[in-house]
């Protein structure tokens, strides 16, 4: 045990020193938490990982409730916060919008308090529609807020963005990890290139809450941000101007390029994924309202063929060539368009892919312990107590 | 611990006095359970809130299932259920028939059994079809009582009735402990007048279960009950004579009304709800059995009309004006159709909704207490000892 | 506790006596199992079944999750999955291939590793297409192999086989555990005659795997071991011809024979249950991957008319009769295709199921045990000690 503790004591002493704003909170955007928010998620995070390599029990809760609302697809983030729930004694409850009835205005209200008599945490995962996951989210969190003031609620359930239309924290956040891991501190950043790219895809409509979460969380630790796309392909206005004011204020930078081999020049790390522009998803929300499937056809060939004119925004040999000193760290938050695996051209080369495979699973392995560092900071007064006990208690984890 | 202790002392001695008859038995009807039952349930989940509210872990199982069977959509009914279970530190399972296949007669037997091996707990929603959902409930009672007698189950699992085509329990002792809580205790429920009442909604076919516990279960606590209706939406003879002779016996009483006006005056509180008559579900059940659709086309749009007829019975403030001091408790187990808000026309307006509306979340967060207090009266052979371990142990729920 | 430790000590004594190679190993086909291992797992699900009556808490895992993928139908062996998981205090979390993406390739091994990082046991079912069961399963341990290798896995999760398109050996354990314990000992095995016996049923292409890994199994303990089908009903001549090899080096017998009284004469145990050649098998899958229509509705029809060519392969009072003293056993997986229950002509009558029902449901209750067994034995290093835990510990499952 007193090897662990000398692993974590400096993590320990640090997290003692930050400000958390998150207790009895939810986590939505990472860019509406102070840095020791993101910073002390971080170290929580690995120290919970410590923690769990020496078969410590992490259990926070003897019983207690983890609901989860995921309208699209997942199954990492859905393992995941499975993951990070049971690590600390929650148990995991989805509701399945199919077999159930919810809907927005005064049925959210609703169904947000009846789902969270006995919850701890609200993960929620709305992607889908541009202008209304998070929209979502922030019903849901007034709902408990309301549900907790007019004493319905025994404690106020935090609720945790799973991946929504402006965000992805959950993963973001692990990005930021595996960076911190990989350049050997968070300080270490400070000057590091990194490049969050465009890159073609065969598929239309990516999210466009990872690049934006990227670009806005990577700009507060004082790195070269460079974004890079095809012209027409932006983020939001809002979230960009939030990425240039972080750098700014934390002494880095932040650029918008157009071309991906510039872009790559002298990076330290590069995230080429795909993604659809903005005023796209503005337009696909505007048609979906309206139930306009001929609108909605019609945007999706536009989209193809525009993206089919930047199938050159590859990653490959060449392109990483160009990084500094040709090794760039490649970045993905999985699952990756491989050209010659699961397309026929795509996001990334085999080759490079599978010379930086494994670092893309370190990359993700980060997000179980990031979700449940979040929920103990959101459900906690005291974490560092919290982790106290977990090692003085010295309870094993499996026997 | 002294403060919780006193808080409930007087709760555990009225325990104390009660002779439960549950014990590795079921939940299925309320009016065939004893008032001991009954009233041991709702103190015993009263208890639990306690408890839950204090932080103390109610963890009664190290390991152990429970299994649910959903033959019909439920958020809240599955969330409450996995609450109370998770509460008491049970697993919860769902068994999905369409990824099954489970039918009636020798495999209603089998099935039972072979869910059970480790489970304490069978819950089942089977309100669609009715005379079906009871009778099954049933079935699968006798085929574990058959399975632990045969030496195959370790011991036999209780079923919780969640919702069948004659009954509500957890749905209508919920009711009742907000009325409990509503009106200061079950004695002052003594002469109060409860109006259980049809209500327009532009659905059809919604189930019996939740207006007949309702009138077969008020009416055990000396309560003036009153149930209204248009003529036609009579339910189950059965039942009505069951609560008028509960009336009878409990010195209440019990009458039929076909004015919503004359109903409401002076009442107490008012449980405003759309339903199918009884003999329209028995005219379903047998169109189902012989799979005419035609028939089951020609039964909805006659039930839609005649629905349509009704718009009138309504709980607006003209209504709600007619009760005691104009103040009657608004009551429903939700979701209700709301004007205005989920329906053009519907079971209440908004107005009234909103006003009560942290009422009915209240009534509706009793359900996993509940549930947890059959569960543990159906489990455990000495109730009273168990939560005594509770609060000695002094094991936190979250630490 | 005492009368509990003389139950089991000298299963404990037998249990030290053998060499286990299952640590961090999977358990996918039983004839690659040596047999300290299949007699190892069966004497600790008995050990485990005598704890968990006596009210013992096994609980191995204060926290820590088993992922299931089913890629077929399945009630009793996912809740099987679940007991046992349970049991060990593992949450159970599905992986529903309908909401994610998993594909072969490339993706699969992505994704063993994202559903592995705090997992402890990955439960696959794969049984629909003839030679992609078993490869997958490989392909996953494979890839978790890697994954622990390349330092992302904490610790290497077991892969379970919960029926694989050639093995499904965690219901022929719970049968070789049935026999055990009807026969009174796994020595008393020896010379008994088992026979594992095609039988009509009105469905086509029911798996190999159940016939494959009783013959395979049961001919490794000094058994005479029966097989008997229709001419064309072959089983795949690999397995057979293991069974052979088996029973020759166990001093049991091995032979086939076409016709199901002459089987049955003397039998001490009886299996009938239908199932698909490997030719048809081989042919089927051959069309699946061309995706031919026509191909595979053409094979269905030529099976089923040739199913029904062997009507009176079906187990009844006459065949029963010409066992040992009219009295051999009669076992099933379970559902059993029951003439007059479930089908017009099926693979058993009536009677004889209505006379061995109780037996099926013991052979069924023992696989949860030997499911946690095999867990148990894959994950932990010294499992003696941890049972010794067990008691020692004296932590009840239920208070």
């Amino acid at each position: 045990m007193y090897a662990l503790l000398d692993r974590i004591e400096t993590k320990l002493e640090d997290l003692k020193r930050r400000n958390f704003a998150l207790f009895r909170r939810d986590f939505l955007l990472s860019w509406d938490k102070n840095d020791d928010d993101i910073v002390g998620t971080l170290i929580l995070a690995e120290i919970l990982q410590e923690l769990y390599r020496d078969n410590v029990s992490l259990r926070a809760f003897e019983t207690g409730l983890a609901v989860s609302l995921f309208r699209d697809k997942s199954t990492r983030t859905r393992l995941a916060f499975s993951s990070a729930c049971d690590m600390l004694g929650l148990a995991h409850q989805e509701v399945d919008e199919q077999k159930s009835q919810i809907a927005h205005g005064e049925t959210t209200r609703e169904t947000a308090n009846m789902i969270s008599f006995l919850s701890e945490v609200i993960g929620i995962r709305d992607d889908m529609f541009f202008g209304r996951g998070h929209a979502f989210m922030r019903e849901v969190a007034a709902a408990l807020g309301d549900g907790f003031a007019g004493g319905i609620l025994n404690h106020r359930p935090a609720v945790i963005n799973l991946q929504c239309d402006l965000d992805h924290p959950t993963q973001t956040l692990s990005d930021l990890l595996h960076l911190k891991r990989f350049f050997g501190g968070i300080e270490r950043l400070r000057g590091k290139r990194i490049v969050m790219s465009w890159a073609y895809s065969p598929s239309y409509g990516k999210p466009l809450s990872v690049p934006q979460g990227v670009v806005a969380l990577m700009s507060r630790f004082g790195m070269d941000v460079v974004l890079a796309h095809p012209q027409g392909y932006d983020l939001s206005p809002d979230v960009t101007a939030k990425a240039a004011r972080f750098a700014a204020d934390s002494g880095g930078s932040f650029r918008v390029l157009h071309d991906m081999r510039e872009a790559f020049r002298d990076a330290d790390a590069v995230y080429p994924k795909s993604w659809a522009s903005y005023r796209v998803m503005e337009r696909r929300a505007e048609l979906l309202k309206r139930g306009d499937l001929t609108g909605l056809g019609d945007i999706e060939r536009e989209c193809l063929d525009e993206n089919a004119r930047h199938r050159d925004w590859h990653c490959d040999e060449e392109k990483i060539a160009l990084t500094r000193n040709g090794s760039a760290l490649y970045m993905h938050c999985l699952p990756a368009d491989v050209q010659g695996v699961n397309c026929e051209a795509g996001e990334v080369s085999r080759q490079i892919f599978d010379r930086y495979r494994l670092e893309t699973y370190r990359e993700a392995r980060h997000k179980p312990f990031i979700i449940a560092a979040m929920i103990i900071l959101c459900c906690f007064r005291d974490p560092i107590s919290l982790i106290d006990g977990f090692y003085r208690r010295k309870r094993q984890r499996a026997l």
